[in-house]
């Protein structure tokens, strides 16, 4: 089994496609799963991962050794490589998704018309989803649940410097899902590991129902711009912190804090700092030092390029996700010009106004249009497990379909069942 | 005013995204406007439909002009003209949507996380909202009054043939909205009737944030496959009624025929009739009576061609949308051959089961994924207005962000308000 499960001579373009239509095929009897089925796969899937441990190691370590080969950068080979441990905290992935709600069947919406119609809307799985991700190959085995659990069958691309972990992975995880009486193609890798398989990937409308690319900006970009399927767009976040003339600047100071320093390499850190001027004269000094004694580097406006160690922003600036230990910042005149700054920068993933004015906090709320509008909050707060969501497969950045952090309901879809004697128009 | 608003002479992409940049700049204020102010400007649209209808009635006169001097069918020419009494049902069109609940605001979910922070997620409208749409030049009226109540800018593109007549429309909803105290930019056309302008409004992304397609099959596909902006795709329905062994064969003869017969040009009409073998012995006989009674021309597979008249099936009719009175029709062995025919055949529109037996309909409910899967009722039902939506922008056959008829809530997007006192991780 494992990567045996594919030919990789033929045509790209036909080898997604067929692969697609034997997701359909399995897609039809997983819609129909209960959740009992599904959560006893999960579990079955997560011992999987530990008593065949060896193998996925194994393949992890041609993927490794390759990547050193070809000199790839310290911090990257560490998100490649797979331990017990890492692979102790995918299996508990999978066992906390067994113990989530089923969201297929769910009745959103119900009524009885007039005419005695009886009218409910209810979820359903959207059937066959496509996931393009990098990085880590936690993410195979955390995607592959999830679409699972929603009723989803899965067609997974991650990237090519992890392809001997993800065929390790999905090989188990198929075994584990046919063992537990699913049809092992619910899951499965998008053959080829070249280019020319992503974009067969998008170009398979109607065999394959939504894509969800997970990773940088460019990427997405390539998705967005090229799919024919449809997209949900996740994870670039330029995101904001203004601290408003009431704010409380303790608090002020220590949000900025966090939000930039708590993590930096993820989509909710703050990459942009704006200031009431009213505030500016105690704050800036303030949290320019505070920043700078965490290692931040400050890229500024001339305001706070007074302060030692500021480097000018450019306008460039402004727009960027760091995801480094770098800010913008400006000086605006009042909250009005932060909403504006904001506008115009803004990814629309996460802004935050800390303030103790309950009509700024209200109309700050009301005029910023981000997934995630923060109140005296760090942006760090913009995720699926601080949400409650049990759940995470991405940060929505867009504005159809799921907006924010995208738990087990966002994968799904709804059906409306109408149910009448006879009835006629 | 009216077309002269509009300069079609210099380079459309970028006229395109100026409009699209001044609907912005109008959707900023729209978004935080009141019920009272949006309704308050439906009304006035709809008092300005009326009292300028000699103006709107001229300029769909220079339309049926030209459809004439074209040589236009006469039916089309008949969907062109607009009439007084056409006149009134667009302002009362407009007038039912001031009735109707504002979705923008209301909070889908809520709670007080463990941490103390207070997650809302609330409706707000997507920003801009490009749509494309043939025939009928009520749909600008009925398009610009939904936009507007969800809180939406609006880019109009109707076809060339209603050009003159949805210039003076706008032009009359544009000033009316201004004397309500909108930003009068909160409706536009789109400048230019030629297909770059279409183009051009299918690749501003970022400046447009979803795009809805209403109209035939070829518009909705060549919006879908060249759109970089998000689209809903509406309304192509390749319906089936399926007869089942357990049917009340009464029910189920006047559910095929309303289903067919009450109006054949819509997409929630049945295309497509399949009968359990069990009974085909006494229904095909009477079916295929009563719909060429009905004038009716049925197209069957070799059970119904044994029938006077009835025409052989090829595998195409059974995907084709006639919108005629025209059905396909075949015989299966059992429920589970009906679902996969509908399977393979549906749009994934509507599709009704016709049966006495529970366990069927609970089956066929389950395993037909369609936007409305109806039992012992008309495909016809599937509808916003039958649905007490109270407004309808069409029907979504697509799987992300809404399926089925589309009402108000649907036009918007949603966002997370997080509120805390200092809240850091």
């Amino acid at each position: 089994m494992g990567s045996h499960d594919y030919d990789f001579s033929v045509n790209t373009q036909q080898q997604v496609i067929e692969t697609a239509e034997r997701a359909r095929e399995a897609s039809h009897a997983l819609a129909l799963a209960t959740r009992a089925q599904k959560d006893a796969a999960l579990l079955a899937m997560a011992d999987a991962l530990l008593s065949r441990s060896e193998e996925i190691l194994a393949g992890n370590a041609d993927d490794v050794a390759r990547a050193e080969a070809d000199g790839t950068p310290a911090n990257i080979i560490d998100r490649l490589r797979l331990t017990a441990e890492r692979l102790e905290a995918m299996a508990q992935g999978l066992r906390d998704l067994a113990g989530l709600p089923d969201p297929v069947g769910e009745v959103v919406r119900g009524s009885t018309l007039a005419n005695g119609l009886e009218l409910r809307q209810v979820r359903v799985p959207f059937g066959v989803v496509g996931m393009i991700y990098e990085a880590r190959p936690n993410v195979t085995a955390d995607a592959a649940g999830i679409c699972l659990k929603s009723g989803n069958a899965v067609l997974l691309r991650g990237s090519s410097s992890a392809r001997s972990s993800n065929a390790a992975i999905v090989a188990v995880l198929r075994d584990a899902a046919e063992s537990a009486g699913l049809d092992r193609d619910v899951v499965q890798l998008v053959p080829g590991d070249t280019h020319d398989s992503v974009k067969a990937l998008m170009r398979a409308r109607g065999h394959v129902d939504v894509l969800i690319p997970r990773g940088g900006a460019g990427l997405i970009r390539s998705v967005v711009e090229e799919s024919t399927v449809p997209v949900i767009e996740t994870g670039v976040g330029n995101c904001h912190v203004y601290v408003d003339a009431a704010a409380d600047l303790d608090q002020a100071l220590a949000i900025v804090l966090n939000a930039k320093t708590h993590r930096t390499s993820v989509c909710n850190a703050a990459e942009s700092l704006l200031v009431h001027a009213d505030v500016s004269d105690e704050f800036v000094p303030r949290v320019v030092a505070a920043l700078q004694d965490a290692g931040v580097t400050v890229h500024g406006d001339t305001v706070f390029a007074g302060q030692d160690g500021v480097q000018p922003a450019t306008d460039d600036d402004y727009s960027r996700e760091y995801l480094s230990l770098d800010i913008s910042a400006a000086v605006v005149p009042d909250l009005d010009a932060a909403i504006t700054h904001i506008r115009r920068h803004s990814s629309g993933h996460s802004d935050a106004i800390v303030t103790r004015d309950q009509a700024a906090a209200r109309r700050f709320v009301a005029a910023v249009d981000s997934a995630a509008v923060l109140v005296n909050a760090s942006t760090r707060f913009t995720d699926g497990g601080e949400f409650g969501f049990g759940a995470e497969i991405g940060i929505s950045t867009q504005k159809l379909h799921a907006r924010g952090p995208m738990g087990l309901p966002e994968m799904t879809s709804t059906k409306y069942v109408v149910t009448g004697e006879g009835h006629l128009r």
